[in-house]
């Protein structure tokens, strides 16, 4: 291209999506211009099963014409090394490595523990929760005595990796009639939460809890059949 | 510490281990030394309690006396951070996009349908062959026309995170009694599967594959139980 302007941006998302958030969220934090293109996830567009064929979800971010990046986590590593302006991840490799660490164990085994909690239901439900809780408690232990956010004075990659926490908890909790982050409980991280929903970048792509839970409350049927088919084998 | 001697390097292991041959691949590639810490899976050690309490697993990396590093993948990129010597991510941010998406891809849906075409049976077996097969071919149409590796024309992050597909898919075929990965189904991937074994880096830190099938063999009947309770919700 001979053009001179940077290479567009476009992130394809869904408002409701926690992952569609984490990238939006980074590249609101570099100060990236970007068009957001609202995904219809029951009717999926030919730009997203052409740019995420392997998956099919959102966030899918474009860059220029090359070709697309998939996960959400992966793309707020692109956003952090691709572009100018405040690093989203620490600069030193210990760091990196306990951010990279912590973000790896919400998607899998913090995910997996808040599942069963939320759609199981007797005794896996009570495994589920306590395990949750468990898990809750790791993840604040993380948290900096002192500092506001896991990126120390500012939001970093573990904030906007664990931003389901600050937010999506409260939208689950809601449908699955179920508490698990309580100020009793968890004060350090109900903390983190509300300065981290707080925050005037993030509030610019937050969605609005009342309209998330209207939106994915139809799903609770199928959010608590795979809750009974996994707990066979727990 | 006043020590002017560079903080030791120790890597937890295990000799059978894919995700402990990651992290030693990546030392090795850097040219770091280390001391190769074998643990004794079925006894383990307070040293790997202490260091990775949450999911009690090699590999974990010490690098002096700082708390330990976990997860494979988070131990290769914080080895090429932490040290000189060759890069080992690619420097473009969309190459290490694309090469983080395929290792996470490899560690999270290959590994699943790997797991059931290997220990399942009947119908969930063959559907887990099939979807193997069209991985692998998903998986080596990442790899470059004319290149020997994923990488481009030396070992890279992506080649560490699919060493499991150059050498321990073999292990596994092999106490399973099936076949996967095939000469004539994925010539490509077997291709770069024997550069990859070949190199002489990789080679001086991989393990014998008899030494391997012996030891893992005992865990044939776990790994089908596994296999069983999964297939409930299939």
């Amino acid at each position: 291209m001979m053009s001179e302007q940077p290479a567009a941006v476009k992130l394809i998302g869904w408002f409701g999506s926690p992952y569609a958030h984490r990238a939006e969220v980074a590249l609101r934090l570099k100060g990236v211009s970007y068009e957001l293109i609202m995904e219809d996830l029951s009717n999926k567009s030919d730009l997203l099963l052409k740019h995420n064929p392997v998956h099919q979800k959102v966030p899918v971010l474009l860059h220029g014409d090359r070709p697309g990046i998939c996960e959400s986590l992966v793309i707020v590593e692109y956003v952090d090394e691709a572009f100018d302006g405040p690093s989203i991840l620490p600069s030193d490799p210990l760091a990196r490595a306990a951010a990279r660490f912590w973000a790896s164990f919400m998607d899998t085994e913090f995910r997996e523990s808040m599942w069963m909690a939320l759609w199981a239901d007797g005794e896996a439900q009570a495994a589920g929760a306590m395990e949750t809780k468990a898990k809750l408690t790791l993840i604040e232990g993380q948290l900096t005595e002192g500092k506001r956010f896991f990126g120390g004075d500012t939001i970093g990659y573990l904030d906007i990796a664990l931003s389901g926490i600050a937010h999506w908890i409260g939208v689950f909790e809601e449908i699955a009639g179920v508490r698990l982050l309580t100020e009793e409980e968890h004060p350090t991280l109900c903390r983190w939460a509300k300065e981290y929903t707080g925050d005037e970048t993030v509030r610019e792509c937050l969605p609005d809890k009342d309209r998330v839970v209207a939106a994915l409350a139809p799903r609770k049927e199928l959010y608590v059949s795979i809750a009974k088919a996994l707990t066979g084998h727990k």
